[in-house]
């Protein structure tokens, strides 16, 4: 893979509009591809918007419907929500050769199961990410601060891909590096999404207000317990001290502050269906299927599937 | 106690206030006892607005603060919400003689295990009423239909008392009848509140659109199976599936559609405290105590305290 890579971004919301925006200015060929007809009219008849730290700036970058783009690709980023990914990758087999390397840094549990139905596992990437972005409207995201990302090439013979990568999104100034384990540093995330998310959307509070509320820490211990003993499943151990602490952290810091997590945004904002099942729902799900009571995180996943039963239009 | 009494009712909201006039209207001696100054006032100085099935009509009756009453009554009937209990009873020792009957028709459980406090055991009759009624503001209630009321002393031996309390209400049209086993009665009210009420407050949805979620019948009956399995501990047999029946039939009728439960009327409509704490977080304490598992009740307990502190301005 080249530096001047042809990169193909996978759902091109708010972070994966962030991220070809970042690789297209490094000298990439990035083409965003997005199932959301208005923002790829937008993006293509005005360009892409972007509010980059307080700084506005409209760029030009192609974007289509992930269906009608047949070039293949030296790396497809996949940015989608979760419960679009298996139709993504439908969408997108056209752009997948056999040098392709697929990464997702999609928050969830679960979503290499979906992956390997599609690309082989010598090609699968996967990492996280703690860059942020934020969807304006349509062609428009905005976004503060700086991130870093940690990947890995789930076939632990093929870290030279995944470190061809790296150098990729580092000439980018993306701060990635390769990870040691990152299982474990996906389910820690996960651990923070299906504490935070969850329970702000359940609660419609914020972070800060979140990290105020003498019952959190309670509730966190009781759905990380369960996570932890499902991670367990999977040779991942979780310190669930270590997330709570990182949790108070992101209650306390003032410039959490006022951010409602996306689950929020995608439920109670914009009446939107939520990733519930690859965080709470999968722990509940995985639990129930090896014996262990998962009560809270069962409880906690219905109470959202309900409130999305409630607020989405498009049952 | 002759039949022609003097009643007060100590907790003049919505349903005190029906009970009140009801009373009232059947030749009986009524004083509404309240802490809610302006609805106190607003009693006194312009009268009670009743919209009793459809027909405005606004009649005298004087109202007082608790403390301020100082005659002994025949009948105190105890309406507060259940947090306000005993402050209530302290507010109305005064009221309560040697021959005085204490009636409390409160939702929630473990009311008599404060009332026991302040009245002796001969004197308590406790009871449950299908009767509504709602605060339009203050001094203005509203309802429409009728119910009925089921009661019994709780010393065993007294029930000629409960059989003197049962003509009185009978004569306001109160249709009351004396129960053999109130605390199974009290029991199956919390349970069908328990779940009605936390949930609808939770998911910020009225019974019609309960009744209609996917996953509301599951959640009930986890939540159901921990109150019968908390209930065995007071000799009280909970039939869970007879619960699921009358909940689903709640939801269904067109009648109780969009009508919301009160527990969502005083938190997310009024942004007042909820009984939580005599509902599911009775059953959470009781079964802590006690070694049996209640994480549903602890939960749903938790996220409605959480969503207090949200939007209780007085914490």
């Amino acid at each position: 893979m080249k530096i001047m890579a042809k990169i193909a971004i996978a759902g091109a919301g708010a972070m994966g509009s962030r991220f070809g925006y970042m690789l297209q200015k490094a000298g990439n060929d990035v083409i965003l591809m997005d199932n959301w007809e208005q923002h790829v009219e937008t993006i293509n008849e005005k360009g892409l918007t972007v509010d980059d730290n307080g700084q506005t700036q409209v760029i030009q970058i192609p974007a289509m419907a992930p269906r009608a783009v047949k070039e293949v690709q030296d790396l497809v980023i996949l940015f989608t929500k979760t419960m679009q990914l298996k139709t993504m990758l439908e969408d997108i087999k056209g752009t997948i050769g056999k040098n392709t390397a697929v990464l997702c840094l999609m928050n969830g549990l679960g979503n290499v199961d979906v992956i390997e139905q599609y690309v082989k596992k010598q090609h699968i990437i996967v990492g996280v990410t703690l860059w942020t972005s934020e969807l304006v409207g349509p062609g428009h995201i905005s976004f503060t601060g700086s991130g870093s990302i940690g990947l890995q090439n789930i076939d632990p013979r093929e870290q030279d891909r995944a470190a061809k990568v790296v150098s990729l999104l580092n000439a980018a100034g993306l701060n990635a590096t390769l990870s040691t384990d990152v299982t474990t540093d996906i389910w820690k995330k996960a651990c923070v999404n299906g504490t935070l998310n969850s329970l702000c959307t359940l609660l419609d509070c914020n972070i800060e207000e979140f990290g105020q509320l003498k019952e959190a820490p309670q509730m966190a211990r009781e759905i990380l317990n369960e996570f932890a003993a499902v991670a367990k499943l999977e040779n991942v151990t979780i310190d669930v001290d270590e997330i709570l602490t990182s949790l108070q952290k992101l209650g306390d810091t003032s410039q959490a502050g006022a951010h409602y997590p996306s689950m929020h945004q995608d439920l109670i904002q914009h009446h939107r269906k939520t990733e519930i099942d690859f965080l709470n729902g999968y722990v509940a799900k995985k639990g129930k299927a090896n014996g262990i009571a998962t009560p809270y995180n069962t409880l906690v996943t219905q109470l959202v599937h309900a409130k999305e039963q409630i607020l989405v239009e498009d049952k």
